[in-house]
């Protein structure tokens, strides 16, 4: 019989904090757990689609989908850890009022309820109560305390028959996600949200932040817009980490090289200096212009093979963990140097 | 910061099955628990009504409310197993598809989708993983492990103008447990369930069984009427114990005197030798015959001060269990003799 284990073994490694949502951050984590002596993910609390879509429209709550799904990738590695992470995944069937529903999104869900009623801090709380459960090897914190809308300016891929270009604002995390056209600019509101104690806390006792890799207009940039948040990251004495991306994504980033990825993040924070770049060996098609671009920002391009065999395009959680276990040794520039 | 406990502490106490349903039974768990060495819940599975109901229609498991309800009431007696436990209780509001939903029958029936796929035996080993997850201080196991269905014969309180008195079926625990007029007589369907081998064996190597507190008709009797269950129960080697309840439940059991409920149980199975009844001393008009009808049974009556304070008639664990302590000592009779 499975019994609970006891807590998590910390390692030697960095203090890191990853910044993302969805898939891209559940495989940052998937790394960077294997690397991190403290590892803090903060996360997007942007979704309005789904089974969080659902939950935030009819009890008003954050959409808990992205949180429960960085969790789900830093549970215990044990057979409890990772039962319990497939329960907090498991999703709902048979047509009905639950249908699709995450059950760990309802457990989430339930505690900031109950941790509510007690008049705690149950944002933080009860996510660290899923933490717990899981013997999650890191904590898992939103990147707002309230529920967030993503606002995106699109322009169509066709031209009008007088050259103009159609440009229209597409409202949601999941419409601009998923629209067909190119997303030209991105925008929360509310615009100046408060952020979480502990997640700036985060991120000023760092020695590594790490954005991306994920959706760049929909879990990337977002992080950027937070003021509080952006403060934070460009004000921290961490250094700071992007993962590219494995290809453009259809709809927000299609025809996007990874020098554009960049750009429009330099574009979003001009400010913040960028010390190292991690891109995919094959998902490079001109390393000089990206190294170029990396080095006006500051930062040092690092081309590895990260990706996972097989044919969707995802991230190795191994590959990209011997990447970062090479580059973010204790706090410094690693070994390529 | 709150850590998972270690296993719970096994007692030196008898080895003890309580069966029953709802609040009755949880109430006799609140009891035995201070008791038992090992202790194990056999709980009816045929609510109707309810989180448990829409759970069943929607995705045909077994309701899981009383089980979730027992496995509450076994959690582990610290802020890891209490918190845990108020997860599991904890009702949605807000109006929407989740509303009136408890946690923790979300919880149960996502262990048992996920168990499932992975073709394990779902039913006993969900149940074990939320025990698990609580630091339980017993196990629950369900009565039979399909789905049942209880119909009730009802006589209308009133008699029509030549004296005859109108007799109904009614179907449903939940339309049962409050209709009105009086229950004369319960079945189940399906008639002859299965049971759980892992629900026969704890019988089997029980030195106590106990049956109520709880909803007579749809809580109580049922046991009795899963052929499987019912043989267990009479062949066991163990001791037999029936707790009365505090006062008539309006519906299924108005105007019932504690004899009654006795006598109704005798007549489900006469064949079950009865060692033992408990009764509250508030509640009991007449001892005598109530002695005199628990003798003819085979049983000593224990009359003591089992209520709680406050005004909703209800079980109080502490007293409860220091009559358990009392009388349920090694598996021999105790000290009253």
């Amino acid at each position: 019989m499975t019994t609970r284990p006891h807590s998590p073994v910390t390692l030697a490694g960095p203090k890191v904090v990853a910044l993302g949502g969805g898939h891209g951050l559940a495989a940052s984590l998937a790394a960077l757990r294997r690397v991190a002596g403290r590892l803090t993910a903060v996360v997007t609390v942007a979704d309005d689609g789904g089974s969080s879509g659902r939950l935030r429209r009819e009890l008003g709550v954050l959409p808990p989908g992205d949180l429960r799904m960085a969790l789900a990738a830093l549970c215990g590695d044990d057979d409890w850890g990772r039962t319990w992470a497939q329960v907090l995944q498991h999703r709902f069937s048979g047509g009905g009022e639950l249908h699709n529903h995450a059950a760990g999104n309802l457990l989430i869900v339930a505690l900031w309820d109950l941790l509510g009623e007690r008049g705690s801090d149950y944002l933080v709380e009860g996510l660290d109560w899923v933490a717990r459960l899981l013997g999650a090897q890191g904590r898992v914190l939103p990147m707002a305390s309230v529920p967030m809308n993503i606002e995106a300016l699109v322009g169509s891929t066709r031209r009008s028959a007088n050259g103009a270009r159609e440009i229209r604002t597409v409202s949601g995390q999941h419409s601009v996600a998923t629209v067909e056209g190119d997303v030209i600019a991105v925008s929360l509101s509310p615009p100046d949200p408060p952020s979480c104690p502990e997640t700036l806390a985060a991120i000023e006792d760092a020695e590594w932040v790490v954005l991306g890799p994920g959706s760049w207009f929909s879990s990337v940039i977002p992080h950027l817009l937070v003021p509080e948040l952006r403060d934070a990251i460009a004000s921290t004495s961490a250094r700071r980490a992007v993962t590219l991306n494995l290809t453009p994504e259809g709809g927000e980033t299609t025809n996007f090289t990874p020098e554009m990825h960049l750009e429009v993040l330099g574009a979003y924070a001009p400010e913040l200096d960028i010390d190292l770049v991690i891109a995919d060996k094959g998902s490079v098609p001109d390393e000089p212009t990206l190294r170029r671009i990396a080095g006006e920002m500051g930062a040092e391009l690092v081309v590895a093979d990260v990706v996972a065999p097989g044919g969707s395009p995802r991230h190795d959680p191994e590959l990209l963990g011997r990447t970062f276990a090479q580059t973010l040794g204790r706090g410094r520039i690693g070994p390529w140097r």
